[in-house]
């Protein structure tokens, strides 16, 4: 029934099982800190325990499948990203809204360039263009986003706040200018050089999701806590 | 034991799997939206939340049954329906209901008409009577319910709410009539001329859920937070 | 790995799998309302959302079972029946007593009776005596219940109460007394006649689960809401 | 898949999944319970909900188990009953504690009692020693809990309380005296004299679970609910 | 589709289940027990009750393991450990910060510490470099972190508080201290002597978890609930 003998030697299925344990304990805390955070926080705290819990229920399929079938196809991931990109985005926008107005403008397009970004990869990746426009496609909407973070009306509201709050604001920016260039890079090692699902490509995929979703999570988490004294 | 390789290029299992996620996200955000509504929200907030969460329940169902048989029948979508529609029409009452009175009897008439509407397209579907009968008695429930929702006691009691709630009201409306207009079209291309379940078919029918689901679920949402202040 | 093919035309389906997502939303539902009723109704509130709840995971197991197997014997129900019908006449004794003091002996008795309308009718499908006689002991337990229900110390306290509650008193109580008719009658049909397991039973049962569960368990809710202002 | 047919004549099925229901839909009601219960009764309530609830996975878990694979060995309700007894014994201290001080000291007794009484008997089962020994071990230590709900500060504690508390402390504790005279008496006829899992032996385990676990933890819920006025 | 007999003979997955079992209970407690807990202690019990979940659904998965392909190799441990390490020492860092201000580096020491401390015995057991290096590695940042408890400003916080507050320090910190022992001397058994997993170093290691795990947690929740009158 299994593939895979499941040791700490495969490090694919060590990686996929601690990821959907990691993000699993992310989404509990989340949700649990919703409760005692202000009430203003509410939102993105409850946008990224979304992101994380998606991310949970992919891995732990992720899992089966791999222990099934000795596949873990990046191709999968699409399906968890086309939730949790715009959730994390989401997130982002709320974020700067609890420190003062930003037009709801920045969000629709925020989220409609996340999804974007996301279906530009994937239809690189199905095959339905060639993969090389997929990446440059993506790549373009990721540059989007960053100049909103860097240069729009969020980091305007976010100037005047307390130090935590921009503090936080400053290191999600962070994670996702250097974090998410993972992704079309390893989208381009993958599909276009054509590495394939080699198992350090699996393993690389997962610690950036550690990275990407888990760490800025927990800082939205952090500064709802202290948001609140 | 899997008769489909799980890759971006079987867009069918990524369609099913991202619906899954999505909806789950977005049955999470309702529910702990319900926490922070002001109080008179919290029925329709409810009834989107549990049309998401059975939907997501569904689409999980669906995505192990396809992985396991390479099959994905509209057919097995009926048993989702029969309790999805009814939830959601239901949460259109409820949220005219916010605004001021609407007679209880349009709740029924709306509730039956949107089971009649399921029920018709299944008798068909299910080999009963003709197909394109059950077609055409679907299209007939599904006028009804649009007439109740443009000139009946509904947008009375919407008419003088404030912006956010015409707005939402307005684009609820319209997807329903946009978007269900899906439902008698595919199941015509489906099972009356018989393109059967072809790929194309089934990514379509995901793709209107997210359409028809989920972004009226959380229209429900984002104007139930903004009637807050 | 199935030994049916699951479409519409399989109306077994689809009756299954469609019971465990309404049962699911009605659960959903109970349970979110019970935040928002009035805390005298939280106990018959809470009693019918666990009757719900159990009924949701009976039909997901029933589900995989049948198509696992192609078979969906009545006599596995009997084994939700045991929690599902003492849940729901005990909810009955909490309507009830919502409005006004009941004796507690009422509910022992009650209890008591709904456990042993199971027990006898059980005995009879395990083939411990005869079918006939079973189906005899189930009826008169049953016509026990409804005598308490239309001649006892509960039509009593509700008679003074506020139109919602009398209206749902008298709906819930209805169901059961037609309702519940069929339980000895298809059991009558499938085990002592002897039909068998053919699908239209096994849908017959499904649709008398709408009736005389999700109906009376939305009732509760509706009947809790409304008497609250 | 199957070597059982699942029909009410397999009284083992059916009592399995029976109490995988029976005690999910307690567990459901003892949380429920916990947010309109006085402050003072939380614990025990939680800790009879946890054992519900660790009960209720447990059963399920057992049935997919008898389903594959026939066997429903006695020996695997060992590691539910290493979670279920202690936090039954712990829930009886609370209980006791609600109404008075009860010295610490009996907690951790009670708790370690507990623990040995289910150590002893799964050594023997096990076969590290002789069986007879560890139904000896066994019912030593289970005498002794019952010395303390008899005699010890427990009982003084509740004495002068009111009617309700004293009433499902005596139920309790005659359950506890009663109820749990069958492990060691069904262990023996199971293990020693080596009757071995017949199926009487499993149904009279389960019927015994719900006469040990849910009816004392029904009782704590209803005596919650009464001291609450 | 079974490869062990699942009885008490079969240690393994009695211990197993056990552990699944129990750590449900930990955490269910620990989640309600939130509700009623002082306001500053709910992110340490957050963090343990998170702690306890995801170590569940970790020996959840493990049974299934264990009963499918009858190995239940201490590596996939890891997958687990990678948060559970973390969380459990986040937790006694919040836990001191209840008394009192500790600088945030010691948090980030100690987090970096744990999951180093995990991750260095990983390195050993996945045959990325000699296994006994991992396993010095991994105690030279256990006994970092043994000195932060001891020495560190987390003690200085503890040192003025009340008696439970300080009763319960000194007890985690035992723990921390001999039963964390147990994970270099089991590995090192394990991979560098190379006993492979037998029966006997699977049950130590869950029998350990509970030492390590399920009693630091509670005495955290019996803490905060002490500390609240």
């Amino acid at each position: 029934m299994f593939t895979t003998l499941y040791t700490s030697k495969d490090v694919v299925s060590t990686s996929l099982t601690g990821l959907a344990l990691m993000s699993l304990a992310a989404a509990v805390l989340c949700f649990v800190g919703l409760s005692w955070s202000n009430e203003r926080w509410r939102v993105p705290t409850a946008l990224v325990g979304a992101a994380c819990l998606v991310t949970s229920i992919y891995y732990a399929g992720a899992t089966g499948y791999w222990l099934s079938s000795g596949a873990a196809s990046a191709g999968v991931r699409f399906s968890a990203w086309y939730t949790v990109h715009p959730l994390q985005i989401a997130a982002v926008y709320f974020y700067a809204r609890t420190q003062g107005p930003v037009p709801v403008g920045v969000f629709w397009r925020l989220v409609g360039a996340s999804l974007l970004m996301v279906f530009g990869r994937w239809l690189g990746d199905a095959g339905f263009f060639n993969p090389t426009l997929g990446v440059l496609i993506s790549i373009g909407f990721w540059l989007y986003i960053l100049g909103e973070m860097y240069f729009g009306a969020m980091p305007e509201a976010v100037r005047k706040s307390s130090r935590p709050v921009r503090f936080g604001y400053f290191w999600i920016r962070l994670l996702f200018t250097l974090g998410w260039a993972v992704y079309p890079i390893l989208h381009f090692v993958d599909v276009v050089i054509g590495v394939g699902q080699a198992p350090s490509i699996i393993v690389l995929y997962s610690v950036f999701d550690i990275v990407n979703l888990i760490i800025p999570s927990l800082i939205v988490l952090a500064v709802a806590g202290q948001d609140r004294y």
